[in-house]
Protein backbone atom coordinates (compact mmCIF):
# COMPACT_ATOMS: atom_id res chain seq x y z
CA UNK A 1 0.00 0.00 0.00
CA UNK A 2 2.87 2.88 0.69
CA UNK A 3 5.89 2.95 -1.67
CA UNK A 4 9.04 1.03 0.05
CA UNK A 5 11.76 4.04 1.19
CA UNK A 6 14.19 2.35 -1.56
CA UNK A 7 17.55 3.99 -0.20
CA UNK A 8 17.01 2.34 3.51
CA UNK A 9 15.74 -0.67 1.48
CA UNK A 10 18.38 -1.56 -1.29
CA UNK A 11 21.07 0.95 0.20
CA UNK A 12 20.10 3.49 -3.07
CA UNK A 13 21.16 7.03 -2.62
CA UNK A 14 18.15 9.37 -3.43
CA UNK A 15 20.20 12.18 -4.72
CA UNK A 16 21.54 10.25 -7.22
CA UNK A 17 21.02 10.04 -10.53
CA UNK A 18 18.37 7.45 -11.03
CA UNK A 19 16.14 8.63 -8.11
CA UNK A 20 16.21 12.19 -10.18
CA UNK A 21 15.10 10.70 -13.06
CA UNK A 22 12.44 8.11 -10.83
CA UNK A 23 11.20 11.65 -9.49
CA UNK A 24 10.41 12.45 -12.98
CA UNK A 25 8.74 9.24 -13.64
CA UNK A 26 6.78 9.62 -10.85
CA UNK A 27 5.84 13.31 -11.73
CA UNK A 28 4.97 12.54 -15.18
CA UNK A 29 2.95 9.48 -13.88
CA UNK A 30 1.17 12.33 -11.41
CA UNK A 31 0.47 14.54 -13.84
CA UNK A 32 -0.50 12.65 -17.04
CA UNK A 33 0.24 14.67 -20.14
CA UNK A 34 0.15 18.03 -18.63
CA UNK A 35 4.02 19.89 -19.28
CA UNK A 36 6.93 20.44 -16.61
CA UNK A 37 9.91 22.03 -16.69
CA UNK A 38 11.64 19.25 -15.89
CA UNK A 39 15.07 21.02 -15.33
CA UNK A 40 14.19 23.43 -13.48
CA UNK A 41 12.50 21.61 -10.82
CA UNK A 42 15.84 19.69 -10.92
CA UNK A 43 17.45 22.48 -10.07
CA UNK A 44 15.27 24.31 -7.59
CA UNK A 45 14.86 21.25 -5.58
CA UNK A 46 18.78 20.86 -5.42
CA UNK A 47 19.12 23.89 -4.17
CA UNK A 48 16.94 23.26 -1.25
CA UNK A 49 18.21 19.45 -0.73
CA UNK A 50 21.91 21.21 -0.90
CA UNK A 51 21.09 24.06 1.32
CA UNK A 52 19.56 21.62 3.82
CA UNK A 53 22.15 18.87 3.80
CA UNK A 54 25.03 22.19 4.36
CA UNK A 55 23.24 23.24 7.21
CA UNK A 56 22.56 19.86 8.97
CA UNK A 57 26.36 19.12 8.57
CA UNK A 58 27.14 22.71 9.68
CA UNK A 59 24.60 22.75 12.20
CA UNK A 60 26.43 19.30 14.17
CA UNK A 61 29.82 20.34 13.22
CA UNK A 62 31.29 23.46 13.66
CA UNK A 63 28.24 25.38 15.13
CA UNK A 64 27.34 22.69 17.13
CA UNK A 65 30.75 22.97 18.65
CA UNK A 66 30.32 26.74 19.19
CA UNK A 67 26.41 26.28 20.33
CA UNK A 68 25.39 28.23 17.61
CA UNK A 69 22.12 27.66 15.10
CA UNK A 70 22.78 28.00 11.79
CA UNK A 71 20.77 31.45 11.91
CA UNK A 72 22.33 32.49 14.92
CA UNK A 73 25.66 31.94 12.74
CA UNK A 74 24.46 34.60 9.60
CA UNK A 75 23.64 37.25 12.06
CA UNK A 76 26.62 37.44 13.98
CA UNK A 77 28.14 36.95 10.21
CA UNK A 78 26.21 39.72 8.60
CA UNK A 79 27.30 41.91 11.21
CA UNK A 80 30.72 40.53 12.29
CA UNK A 81 31.22 41.56 7.70
CA UNK A 82 29.83 44.78 7.54
CA UNK A 83 29.57 46.21 11.25
CA UNK A 84 27.51 47.97 12.96
CA UNK A 85 23.70 47.95 11.33
CA UNK A 86 20.33 48.98 11.48
CA UNK A 87 17.97 45.08 12.36
CA UNK A 88 16.11 45.77 9.35
CA UNK A 89 18.89 45.28 7.31
CA UNK A 90 20.33 42.61 9.04
CA UNK A 91 17.20 40.89 8.82
CA UNK A 92 17.12 41.66 4.99
CA UNK A 93 20.46 40.35 4.50
CA UNK A 94 20.74 37.19 7.20
CA UNK A 95 17.18 36.35 4.44
CA UNK A 96 15.06 35.80 7.85
CA UNK A 97 12.08 38.21 8.68
CA UNK A 98 12.25 40.70 11.31
CA UNK A 99 10.16 38.69 14.13
CA UNK A 100 12.97 35.63 13.52
CA UNK A 101 15.88 38.19 14.05
CA UNK A 102 14.39 39.76 17.42
CA UNK A 103 13.98 36.53 19.04
CA UNK A 104 17.95 34.90 17.60
CA UNK A 105 19.06 38.42 18.70
CA UNK A 106 18.07 38.12 21.81
CA UNK A 107 19.45 34.90 22.62
CA UNK A 108 22.69 36.28 21.23
CA UNK A 109 22.86 39.34 23.56
CA UNK A 110 22.17 36.82 26.48
CA UNK A 111 24.95 35.15 25.86
CA UNK A 112 26.86 38.54 25.27
CA UNK A 113 28.05 37.73 21.79
CA UNK A 114 25.35 41.43 20.43
CA UNK A 115 24.72 44.15 21.75
CA UNK A 116 21.82 46.84 20.51
CA UNK A 117 21.54 50.55 20.98
CA UNK A 118 18.72 52.99 19.41
CA UNK A 119 20.08 54.90 16.19
CA UNK A 120 21.78 58.16 16.98
CA UNK A 121 20.00 59.59 14.19
CA UNK A 122 16.43 57.98 14.60
CA UNK A 123 15.58 56.52 18.38
CA UNK A 124 12.76 54.38 16.50
CA UNK A 125 15.77 52.37 14.47
CA UNK A 126 18.10 49.98 16.24
CA UNK A 127 21.45 49.12 15.52
CA UNK A 128 22.95 46.10 16.28
CA UNK A 129 26.47 45.37 16.66
CA UNK A 130 29.11 42.59 18.17
CA UNK A 131 30.74 42.96 21.29
CA UNK A 132 34.23 42.13 21.63
CA UNK A 133 33.51 38.74 22.83
CA UNK A 134 31.51 38.40 19.91
CA UNK A 135 34.81 38.83 17.67
CA UNK A 136 36.50 36.89 19.45
CA UNK A 137 33.92 33.98 18.72
CA UNK A 138 33.65 35.14 15.12
CA UNK A 139 37.64 34.97 14.71
CA UNK A 140 37.69 31.63 16.42
CA UNK A 141 34.13 30.25 14.34
CA UNK A 142 34.71 31.83 11.28
CA UNK A 143 37.89 29.86 9.65
CA UNK A 144 36.47 26.58 10.99
CA UNK A 145 32.88 27.22 9.19
CA UNK A 146 35.25 27.90 5.98
CA UNK A 147 37.26 24.54 6.74
CA UNK A 148 33.84 23.09 5.99
CA UNK A 149 32.66 25.27 3.13
CA UNK A 150 35.88 23.75 1.88
CA UNK A 151 34.97 20.31 2.73
CA UNK A 152 31.13 20.16 1.82
CA UNK A 153 32.55 21.61 -1.84
CA UNK A 154 35.25 18.84 -2.09
CA UNK A 155 33.95 17.02 -5.10
CA UNK A 156 33.73 20.32 -7.14
CA UNK A 157 36.75 22.26 -7.98
CA UNK A 158 37.79 26.19 -7.36
CA UNK A 159 36.10 26.92 -11.55
CA UNK A 160 33.21 24.33 -10.92
CA UNK A 161 32.73 26.35 -7.33
CA UNK A 162 32.74 29.71 -9.18
CA UNK A 163 30.30 28.34 -11.96
CA UNK A 164 28.39 27.21 -9.23
CA UNK A 165 27.94 30.63 -7.30
CA UNK A 166 27.27 32.54 -10.61
CA UNK A 167 24.85 30.33 -11.64
CA UNK A 168 23.03 30.69 -7.77
CA UNK A 169 23.77 34.59 -7.87
CA UNK A 170 21.83 34.79 -11.66
CA UNK A 171 18.43 32.76 -9.57
CA UNK A 172 18.92 35.62 -6.84
CA UNK A 173 19.40 38.74 -8.67
CA UNK A 174 16.20 37.24 -11.06
CA UNK A 175 13.95 36.71 -8.51
CA UNK A 176 14.44 40.15 -6.31
CA UNK A 177 14.75 42.56 -9.64
CA UNK A 178 11.54 40.66 -11.23
CA UNK A 179 10.31 39.13 -7.99
CA UNK A 180 7.52 41.69 -7.41
CA UNK A 181 6.36 42.45 -10.95
CA UNK A 182 5.97 38.39 -11.18
CA UNK A 183 3.80 38.38 -8.31
CA UNK A 184 1.62 41.31 -8.84
CA UNK A 185 0.96 39.76 -12.21
CA UNK A 186 0.04 36.23 -10.89
CA UNK A 187 -2.46 38.46 -8.63
CA UNK A 188 -4.07 39.69 -11.83
CA UNK A 189 -4.87 42.74 -9.69
CA UNK A 190 -6.73 40.26 -7.08
CA UNK A 191 -5.63 41.31 -3.15
CA UNK A 192 -2.91 39.06 -1.77
CA UNK A 193 -4.26 36.60 0.17
CA UNK A 194 -3.67 36.46 3.57
CA UNK A 195 0.11 36.09 4.61
CA UNK A 196 0.57 32.26 6.50
CA UNK A 197 4.49 32.76 7.30
CA UNK A 198 4.77 35.97 9.41
CA UNK A 199 7.68 36.33 6.74
CA UNK A 200 7.48 40.78 5.66
CA UNK A 201 8.22 41.01 1.60
CA UNK A 202 11.44 42.50 0.48
CA UNK A 203 11.03 46.53 0.04
CA UNK A 204 10.91 46.83 -4.02
CA UNK A 205 14.60 47.71 -5.03
CA UNK B 1 30.91 54.37 13.64
CA UNK B 2 28.26 51.71 11.78
CA UNK B 3 28.60 50.42 8.22
CA UNK B 4 25.97 52.37 5.89
CA UNK B 5 24.11 49.59 3.83
CA UNK B 6 25.57 50.54 0.23
CA UNK B 7 22.38 48.70 -1.50
CA UNK B 8 19.94 50.97 -0.24
CA UNK B 9 21.85 54.15 -0.03
CA UNK B 10 23.46 53.78 -3.79
CA UNK B 11 20.95 51.81 -5.43
CA UNK B 12 23.34 48.68 -5.46
CA UNK B 13 22.71 45.35 -5.45
CA UNK B 14 24.83 43.22 -2.74
CA UNK B 15 24.51 40.08 -4.62
CA UNK B 16 26.05 41.55 -7.82
CA UNK B 17 29.68 40.58 -8.01
CA UNK B 18 31.23 43.90 -6.62
CA UNK B 19 29.62 42.84 -3.53
CA UNK B 20 30.62 39.53 -3.31
CA UNK B 21 34.38 41.15 -3.83
CA UNK B 22 33.60 43.68 -0.98
CA UNK B 23 32.73 40.55 0.96
CA UNK B 24 36.06 38.73 0.17
CA UNK B 25 37.70 42.05 0.64
CA UNK B 26 36.27 42.57 4.55
CA UNK B 27 36.95 39.02 5.27
CA UNK B 28 40.60 39.68 4.25
CA UNK B 29 40.58 42.62 6.57
CA UNK B 30 38.80 40.79 9.16
CA UNK B 31 40.96 37.92 8.89
CA UNK B 32 44.64 39.49 8.27
CA UNK B 33 46.56 36.84 6.26
CA UNK B 34 44.69 33.67 7.32
CA UNK B 35 43.96 31.39 4.07
CA UNK B 36 40.39 31.23 3.24
CA UNK B 37 38.86 29.39 0.83
CA UNK B 38 36.86 32.05 -1.41
CA UNK B 39 35.28 30.25 -3.94
CA UNK B 40 34.15 27.48 -1.35
CA UNK B 41 32.78 29.97 0.58
CA UNK B 42 30.63 32.08 -2.56
CA UNK B 43 29.43 28.74 -3.55
CA UNK B 44 28.38 28.18 0.06
CA UNK B 45 27.11 31.26 0.97
CA UNK B 46 25.27 31.55 -2.07
CA UNK B 47 23.01 28.26 -1.81
CA UNK B 48 22.11 30.06 0.80
CA UNK B 49 21.00 33.18 -0.51
CA UNK B 50 19.19 31.76 -3.69
CA UNK B 51 17.19 28.98 -0.76
CA UNK B 52 16.02 31.80 0.82
CA UNK B 53 15.15 34.15 -1.94
CA UNK B 54 13.83 31.15 -3.54
CA UNK B 55 11.37 30.60 -0.74
CA UNK B 56 10.58 33.51 -0.28
CA UNK B 57 9.77 34.30 -3.71
CA UNK B 58 7.16 30.93 -3.69
CA UNK B 59 5.81 31.49 0.02
CA UNK B 60 4.89 35.36 -1.00
CA UNK B 61 3.33 33.63 -4.30
CA UNK B 62 1.70 30.24 -5.12
CA UNK B 63 2.16 28.84 -1.72
CA UNK B 64 0.22 32.24 -0.09
CA UNK B 65 -2.12 31.80 -2.82
CA UNK B 66 -2.76 27.88 -1.40
CA UNK B 67 -2.36 28.96 2.23
CA UNK B 68 0.78 26.57 2.35
CA UNK B 69 4.17 27.58 4.08
CA UNK B 70 7.55 26.41 2.14
CA UNK B 71 7.91 23.32 4.71
CA UNK B 72 4.15 22.49 4.70
CA UNK B 73 4.30 22.08 0.63
CA UNK B 74 7.51 20.06 0.89
CA UNK B 75 5.71 17.64 3.12
CA UNK B 76 3.01 17.29 0.85
CA UNK B 77 5.06 17.08 -2.15
CA UNK B 78 6.94 14.00 -0.78
CA UNK B 79 4.11 12.35 0.32
CA UNK B 80 2.51 13.06 -3.19
CA UNK B 81 5.31 11.95 -5.46
CA UNK B 82 6.66 8.83 -3.46
CA UNK B 83 2.99 7.62 -1.73
CA UNK B 84 1.99 6.46 1.70
CA UNK B 85 5.03 6.57 4.02
CA UNK B 86 6.43 6.39 7.32
CA UNK B 87 7.14 9.63 9.01
CA UNK B 88 10.97 9.18 9.46
CA UNK B 89 11.45 8.85 6.01
CA UNK B 90 8.96 11.92 5.13
CA UNK B 91 11.20 14.18 7.14
CA UNK B 92 14.22 12.55 6.30
CA UNK B 93 13.36 13.49 2.26
CA UNK B 94 11.98 17.16 3.52
CA UNK B 95 14.99 17.63 5.44
CA UNK B 96 13.20 18.62 8.77
CA UNK B 97 13.30 17.18 12.46
CA UNK B 98 10.66 14.66 13.14
CA UNK B 99 9.20 17.28 15.61
CA UNK B 100 9.08 20.20 12.93
CA UNK B 101 7.15 17.21 10.86
CA UNK B 102 4.81 16.48 13.77
CA UNK B 103 3.49 19.80 13.73
CA UNK B 104 3.22 20.30 10.39
CA UNK B 105 1.37 16.89 9.84
CA UNK B 106 -1.02 18.19 12.62
CA UNK B 107 -1.84 21.39 10.80
CA UNK B 108 -2.45 19.90 7.27
CA UNK B 109 -4.26 16.88 8.95
CA UNK B 110 -6.45 19.77 10.12
CA UNK B 111 -7.02 20.97 7.01
CA UNK B 112 -8.06 17.36 5.72
CA UNK B 113 -5.18 17.14 3.37
CA UNK B 114 -3.34 14.87 4.91
CA UNK B 115 -3.93 11.32 7.14
CA UNK B 116 -2.33 9.39 9.33
CA UNK B 117 -2.64 5.53 10.37
CA UNK B 118 0.03 3.28 12.54
CA UNK B 119 1.56 0.47 10.28
CA UNK B 120 0.10 -2.58 9.53
CA UNK B 121 3.11 -4.60 10.81
CA UNK B 122 4.12 -2.36 13.69
CA UNK B 123 1.94 -0.03 15.03
CA UNK B 124 4.99 2.38 16.42
CA UNK B 125 5.43 3.47 13.37
CA UNK B 126 3.05 5.28 11.53
CA UNK B 127 2.38 6.11 8.08
CA UNK B 128 1.36 9.27 6.23
CA UNK B 129 -0.88 10.02 2.75
CA UNK B 130 -2.82 12.61 0.94
CA UNK B 131 -6.57 12.90 1.36
CA UNK B 132 -8.39 13.03 -1.55
CA UNK B 133 -8.68 16.71 -0.85
CA UNK B 134 -5.22 16.49 -0.70
CA UNK B 135 -4.11 14.94 -3.96
CA UNK B 136 -6.68 17.57 -5.21
CA UNK B 137 -4.87 19.66 -3.74
CA UNK B 138 -1.36 18.96 -4.83
CA UNK B 139 -2.83 18.34 -8.23
CA UNK B 140 -3.79 22.00 -8.45
CA UNK B 141 -0.58 23.52 -7.01
CA UNK B 142 2.42 21.65 -8.42
CA UNK B 143 2.23 23.04 -11.93
CA UNK B 144 1.90 26.69 -10.37
CA UNK B 145 4.76 25.75 -8.26
CA UNK B 146 6.79 24.46 -11.30
CA UNK B 147 5.96 27.59 -13.61
CA UNK B 148 7.60 29.63 -10.28
CA UNK B 149 10.65 27.22 -10.54
CA UNK B 150 10.78 28.14 -14.47
CA UNK B 151 10.83 31.67 -13.54
CA UNK B 152 12.99 31.88 -10.94
CA UNK B 153 15.59 30.02 -13.16
CA UNK B 154 14.05 31.83 -16.47
CA UNK B 155 18.08 33.94 -16.56
CA UNK B 156 19.76 30.21 -17.09
CA UNK B 157 19.38 28.28 -20.22
CA UNK B 158 18.25 24.58 -19.74
CA UNK B 159 21.62 23.03 -19.95
CA UNK B 160 22.97 25.70 -16.93
CA UNK B 161 19.91 24.73 -15.24
CA UNK B 162 21.07 20.65 -15.58
CA UNK B 163 24.85 21.87 -14.74
CA UNK B 164 23.14 23.84 -11.66
CA UNK B 165 21.38 20.56 -10.48
CA UNK B 166 24.48 18.37 -10.67
CA UNK B 167 27.20 20.54 -9.22
CA UNK B 168 24.87 20.94 -6.14
CA UNK B 169 23.81 17.27 -6.15
CA UNK B 170 27.87 16.52 -5.97
CA UNK B 171 27.70 18.44 -2.66
CA UNK B 172 24.48 16.64 -1.15
CA UNK B 173 26.08 13.27 -2.00
CA UNK B 174 29.47 14.14 -0.86
CA UNK B 175 27.49 16.21 2.36
CA UNK B 176 25.57 12.70 2.85
CA UNK B 177 28.13 10.05 2.22
CA UNK B 178 31.32 11.78 4.24
CA UNK B 179 29.51 13.69 6.84
CA UNK B 180 29.61 11.70 9.47
CA UNK B 181 33.40 10.38 9.49
CA UNK B 182 33.68 14.12 9.15
CA UNK B 183 32.13 14.59 11.88
CA UNK B 184 33.45 12.01 13.74
CA UNK B 185 37.30 13.75 12.59
CA UNK B 186 36.36 16.75 13.86
CA UNK B 187 35.26 15.56 17.47
CA UNK B 188 38.62 13.72 17.50
CA UNK B 189 37.40 11.67 20.28
CA UNK B 190 35.49 14.15 22.34
CA UNK B 191 32.37 13.66 23.08
CA UNK B 192 29.83 15.85 20.77
CA UNK B 193 28.55 19.28 22.09
CA UNK B 194 25.10 19.06 23.58
CA UNK B 195 22.82 19.65 20.54
CA UNK B 196 21.31 23.27 20.24
CA UNK B 197 18.95 23.06 17.20
CA UNK B 198 16.74 19.87 17.87
CA UNK B 199 17.50 18.33 14.56
CA UNK B 200 18.52 14.66 14.58
CA UNK B 201 21.31 13.63 12.52
CA UNK B 202 20.89 11.49 9.41
CA UNK B 203 21.39 7.71 9.85
CA UNK B 204 24.60 6.45 8.48
CA UNK B 205 24.35 5.47 4.64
Amino acid sequence: MYAPRRRQEEGEDVTGDRTIHETEKAVRVKLGGTPVAYEQMAAVSNIYRAAAAVRQHFENSVLRGAELTWTSFVVLYVVWIWGEMETRYVAEEAGISKGTLTGVARTLMGRGLLERRGHPDDGRLVLLRLTEEGERTMNEVFPAFNAEEAFVTEGLTDAECETLADLLRKIVVRTEEKGDDRRQDLLNGAPPAPRRSGRKPRPAA
